[in-house]
């Protein structure tokens, strides 16, 4: 790369202090690739990082390059790459983990502790012209899939850990709680995977009448003043009795795992996506004892 | 059976109610055996219905014979029974599944909602003289075990099928906290699956006594004043940074799930057992979510 | 129902044997349902029995009443029987297990040794006018869903099955030999699992553009002078190196066994479907052993 | 370490063609140690490839170290290597997988095609007195594990695999076909898995004699000129008609793995360890089919 090449940068300061700078271009080492960034989502967790400087225990606490939804074209390769080349259109799996502790040696590497996850603290993002990633999480795109919907991939992803973690099979009728990006995802994930019904919730119907364009089978506008009684009651009614297989809270709350404990079959699934969750939640749990319900937390997403 | 015959009989009537009366003894149908009682373990369970008239949902309503662990001789089998015979020494599995919903087609026999489980009301115990039972949930006793150990398999199972949800295997680092009859057969389960090393909570000097015998690891007899956080801390300690693969809750208490869910290693279990677990907990969920966890609840035992 | 009723019924008394005659139409038991039927499939084991008087180890050796991929509605249910009611369109599930042994207790009743399954010596099936059958292994057809189609449901559960032992999952890559109806369905379920590409093979060109208007992604034409070498470049030129996750052999036959374990990815599963198979084969097991291949059967299906 | 130090390494140049020669020693990189060897044991695959030259796919091309059974002594440590220091006693996992495809990603890291495995060509065994290998491939040995000890890890990683693969669970029946080194720590790794009881069969009564000594619970002395049907009916008789979950083939072995798939339980798993396998087997596949038995092999072992 020719010094003086432009590689405008958007960095995170502190709270609400978002600077766009110049920054050096780096060399490939031999695994890694330099990408030319086409696309880059700007997702939730960005915003409230500029916001609230932290999300849980992670904290901005040195200038941070943000962004991690992201899609570019390979510039250059590092000499161990084998499967890509300059000009290859890529989505960037934006963690790299550290290949060598237990939990990325058993397969689980979003467990791994020492996972560099773009813009997340104390490691950059790729919100920038040009950015360097290990080359094997980097995946081409195919040719019919443009650069917007390669760093869709990214959320994707997330549906697709939390409906592997449920257990999603053929013909499962799953509940999926918010109609968010994640919940949208999530949805569309239990489909592919085979799952029968989908319900899903929201407190705006614009939301909802988004998720039915996508392949709800049911929605149900929740009322905010409802408990979670009575959102169990709104939703076993839909359902007619049928039991659900899994239960998806993307949307973070309390309430909301409350209420799938009450409506999942017995041995079925209640995941809970999301570090939005309150630290704290209050559970039936004796319920979910007696029905054998597993409740299973993900932390992003590994192999997707 | 010659009418007359003794077979004298435990029923309860209310609370505090308890009388000893006559039955008549019924014959066999085609897939049940009648069966001399041997021994008939007290469960905590059959005290409970005495003293409190219910268990959770479950109450009594009409005069129920208690007793459900046991063991006894088989006297007369149905025409159907093959694998049975007269004189035949046998365990009492005490749960007889309706073998036709859901539940029971797929292996999890345990959650029919048809299921008739001795001493739980409204269906009657096995504490007289003479019993009936589905022949395929009574299993015979090798000649160097006897009827008291017989009686004992009935708790053991709920720990095995508490190792099987936690999916203990070979070399895993456990955790019991409780070390009450559950507590010790789960202790004994994992032991026998291949744990590694089991550490064991109780609060009483002697019943850890009785845990290092039966082969714990590691005991720590917790102080009823420590808070959760102070608990997960001396378990630290002792593991010296290891982390338990599965933790377990055989005592009760949302202190308890709580440590639990701290100490667990990512991508570990918390299972929870039995239908003491107080109804609403308070847990920190953001915790289990992030390190996925998984809660798992166990009701009775299944295949065991 | 009145003495005399119509129940004309197919019985086969030996090889190229088949009568038509009256039979009684019985009362069922507590758990069982009359059935008129409606549709009844004729099957290629239908047809074996009748040209050859037996199938592997199973031989017509009194006279059997034929069909067993069925359809009907209930005219009669016994006293037990809640989920049904006269008037209900049903498909019928032809195997009833014991309910009592090991593989019923697990959840494998397709092992069940005492199973009675239509038309399987020395069990009756069900081309007849009035038939028989446990209540639970009747499931009630959609009002979107005819007869026809209810009758299909039988070879369906086949490929269901087949799919659930390879354990296809999203995205994977299959390959299915033979395009009859076990491999068009086995096909079709892949893809209702979350198979990203589906590739099939057959000698007859039409069965091949029957596959791709059902969904197949590539379709291959053996040629039956083709050995296995050869049949598996063939397939890995189509699939430009990419290398299947699962293959099927829907067809029988030691040639395409060795072909599947050819071209498996490390780690992969190849299923042999149907007694078909020939009683030896001649595998190249060294190479499956290297790459950790499974090589699973499969016997008709289970809680599909 | 001082130019001269003494660094004798066993070299093999052909077939019987071992020569001991003096090599440089090496500096680690970030991710390595170097350790000082203090036992190598020798394999039968050092002496095949002495004797042959080559094992199935695998050829002696160019000078080659042997030995990959080992353990020593840390004396140098990459600057990213934490958990590891000068001084600690190591036993060595002989295979550094790339950790970059997509076998590494899942945790299947055995099957990665790029796995540098001690011993096989073309990579160099670990049989010197300074060698250097991947820091998290080297496992700390208790303090009561002596050298001796450390070096027989390897193989009985292979036993573990093994009862992995076949899913050896609480109470299963196990037959392992052979008592050499693979056998006997196969038979250790199911009982420590919690198998109930294994038979070990083999054609010297030596050999059957250390494997009841280790704890087999019943030996079958193995006539070699028995055929399969004959194997199988020893067995079945000696274990009085029950039937075994999981067979191991540690022999290698056509008859053995005809044996094997006669005598399974219906359900059950026949597993085939090693390379010794012939290349072509003929195997009664229509029997495995019909009781739904996996066939499956191993290689080598992962995250034991």
């Amino acid at each position: 790369m020719a010094a003086g090449q432009d590689n405008l940068t958007a960095v995170l300061y502190g709270i609400n202090d978002m600077r766009l700078e110049q920054r050096p271009i780096s060399e490939p080492n031999d695994i890694q690739v330099l990408i030319q960034m086409e696309v880059v989502g700007i997702c939730g967790s960005d915003v409230h990082y500029m916001t609230h400087g932290k999300i849980g225990p992670f904290v901005v606490e040195q200038p941070m390059v943000i962004g991690h939804e992201a899609a570019g074209t390979i510039v250059k390769c590092g000499k161990n790459v084998k499967h890509l080349q300059p000009g290859d259109r890529v989505a960037i799996e934006p963690g790299c983990p550290c290949r060598m502790c237990n939990f990325c040696k058993i397969g689980k590497y979003n467990l791994c502790p020492g996972m560099m996850f773009c813009a997340t603290p104390p490691y950059d993002g790729n919100l920038c012209r040009f950015y360097l990633h290990d080359a094997d999480f980097c995946f081409k795109l195919p040719c019919n899939m443009d650069f917007e919907e390669g760093a869709l991939i990214e959320p994707l992803a997330v549906g697709v850990h939390a409906c592997k973690r449920a257990h999603v099979k053929m013909g499962d009728l799953c509940v999926v709680f918010g109609c968010g990006p994640i919940g949208l995802v999530t949805m569309m994930a239990a489909k592919a995977m085979g799952a029968g019904k989908v319900l899903v919730t929201d407190i705006l119907d614009m939301k909802l009448q988004k998720a039915k364009e996508l392949g709800a089978n049911y929605t149900i506008k929740v009322d905010p003043t409802w408990d979670d009684v009575r959102t169990a009651k709104e939703i076993q009614t839909m359902l007619k009795g049928a039991e659900p297989d899994c239960c998806f809270d993307c949307a973070g709350g309390e309430m909301i795992v409350r209420t799938a404990l009450q409506i999942t079959k017995a041995g079925g699934v209640v995941v809970v996506i999301g570090m939005g969750a309150e630290f704290d939640m209050k559970l039936p749990l004796a319920n979910s004892v007696m029905k054998e319900i597993d409740l299973r937390g993900i932390f992003r997403y590994v192999n997707e």
